[in-house]
């Protein structure tokens, strides 16, 4: 086991190429600029989902603009050549800014989270997105908006973006627009991908909140945590309508849930023809390895013959059934 | 204003049928015995959704069967020979059983409600499936399950449904089978609504709940509620996918969310082809007089047009100006 870890830390470098040559790349998920070495170390090719709630949930005031472009340049400058993905502020569902001083909710996870409570606090979203088009041109960033179900929360997400680049520039700041991406994370939005794919640089998709809300479950409440079920055929159909909406478009479709980190499931996600998988820095360097051992082709052929399956239970005896017969049981 | 409220109640026991002879049926949203007779008055044909948690959350213990059999026997004889479709418990999310005692949530609306509950307590499931199943034989009953999320769990509640069933003809009463429906109104049965049809008698989209889920909000939070729109592309095209779906497998497709009992949606509700959709008592003599104002085939049409819209404001900006052309605005 030891020498198998050795093994794979090894080879973590190495680019994931399936056997018959598709290339994906992988990225890790990131909060802390502590985290960065290591990820690099693991084999991470940038960072897929860097979160940024951290400075503003362990303190009793918000941060400013200067603090958090510190923190962005460093995390820019760490990371470059490599490309970092800011996910703008996901507060309020299950984390709090204690300045804000948010109403309690009845259903905090169906409630005013993530882009919402952007769009409602102009100032506190304009602050983030002013210090991350700052530090941007320390290096390759890319943003996204968490939590989007409609065009007009996107447009109006953009215009915030498209206001304070200007405003910058006004002032004298050399940046450019980065590309700026969508998450999909909530089911009207995949139903919707075809529109939202015209609007953005890229996708990325959001399995833990996708899941939830597709399957209305709290995850976190055991009683239901049953449900909570990746291979259901409902969820892979969304995944594989979001993709292909995606490319469709002609630009890139990334998963940053923790889905992407299982090796159960890799196999789908390569045949589904995700251009990106973000995970956790410790699951790299296997997912990696295992990509090598792929073939893209019977990805494909799997994810065309497991799509129309009418259960988990099916899909999941299919799918074992498959690694054992390409020899991928572990 | 009065003249026009008599005139429609005159009328309200005509069939809804379009200007080109597509009939739809009309039916009541009901909860309670004693509002069977308005609901006949206002033209109601049946009862597509019968609730059956009052007798559950006004009191401190469970009712047995027999209270609920001679309870849904009565509705059942009342609306004779017209047809009641009761919807299986739907506690939990906001509405509780005291003698259930359940653990608080941190997000009841994802939580253990509705068919989750019931299947966690065959007990309390098979009392009332039990003295549905009684009741069956004095009258129409169909039997609906809320809040199906698979196929494995419509599975298990039909296979309740069928041991109760088994078991009242084994004891000696004389029962068919009612017809037997899912409630679709999360996002995941929207995307197999293919396999679920193939599996039921009808399905029946609850609107206020498939909204909630698909745009990820609680709409009882006025923070979010400017989110809750019936006229998100998502939503509307998830509607046309379960109907299309229900038909191509053969079955009737009914709606009884409050959706339904919206004049404004109606045009592409009856566009989208639904069988049946149920309401407010109060809203029928209304709805159905502006079903004879349609064109079956001019509602298809508009929702050919509409389908592909990005925003809900374009939907509705063409809806109305639609209404308009087709001297429809009141
Ligand atoms: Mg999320
Ligand atoms: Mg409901």
């Amino acid at each position: 086991c030891e020498e198998e870890r050795e093994r794979l830390l090894a080879q973590a470098q190495k680019p994931a190429i399936t056997r018959d040559g598709h290339k994906v790349t992988v990225k890790a998920n990131l909060e802390l600029l502590d985290e960065i070495p290591l990820a690099i170390d693991f084999g991470a090719e940038g960072v897929g989902l860097f979160r940024t709630e951290y400075l503003y949930v362990v303190r009793k005031t918000l941060p400013g603009e200067e603090e958090l472009f510190a923190n962005y340049r460093q995390v820019v400058e760490s990371l470059y050549p490599h490309t970092v993905t800011f996910r703008t502020l996901d507060l309020g569902g299950d984390k709090f800014a204690e300045e804000l001083d948010l109403p309690a909710e009845i259903n905090p996870a169906l409630g005013l989270r993530a882009i919402r409570l952007c769009l409602k606090n102009p100032a506190l979203f304009k602050v983030q997105l002013r210090a991350l088009l700052r530090a941007s041109a320390y290096g390759n960033v890319r943003i996204m908006f968490p939590l989007i179900s409609g065009i007009e929360e996107l447009r109006e997400a953009k215009k915030f973006l498209q206001e304070v680049y200007l405003e910058l520039k006004e002032e004298g700041f050399s940046i450019e627009l980065p590309p700026c991406g969508a998450m999909i994370e909530i089911p009207t939005a995949v139903f919707i991908a075809d529109h939202l794919a015209k609007e953005v640089d890229f996708f990325s998709i959001g399995t833990n909140d996708l899941i939830q809300y597709a399957l209305a479950i709290d995850r976190g409440n055991e009683q239901v945590a049953h449900l909570y079920e990746p291979l259901h055929p409902g969820i892979l159909r969304m995944i594989d309508y979001i993709v292909k909406a995606g490319h469709k478009a002609g630009i890139q479709v990334a998963m940053c849930g923790e889905m992407a980190g299982e090796l159960l499931y890799l196999p789908l996600l390569i045949g589904f023809g995700f251009d990106e998988l973000s995970m956790n820095p410790q699951s790299i360097p296997a997912i990696k390895d295992y990509i090598c051992s792929l073939s893209f082709k019977k990805c494909r052929q799997l994810c065309e013959e497991v799509i129309d399956f009418s259960s988990a239970r099916e899909v999941k005896e299919y799918l074992e059934n498959w690694l054992g017969k390409e020899g991928l049981l572990s």
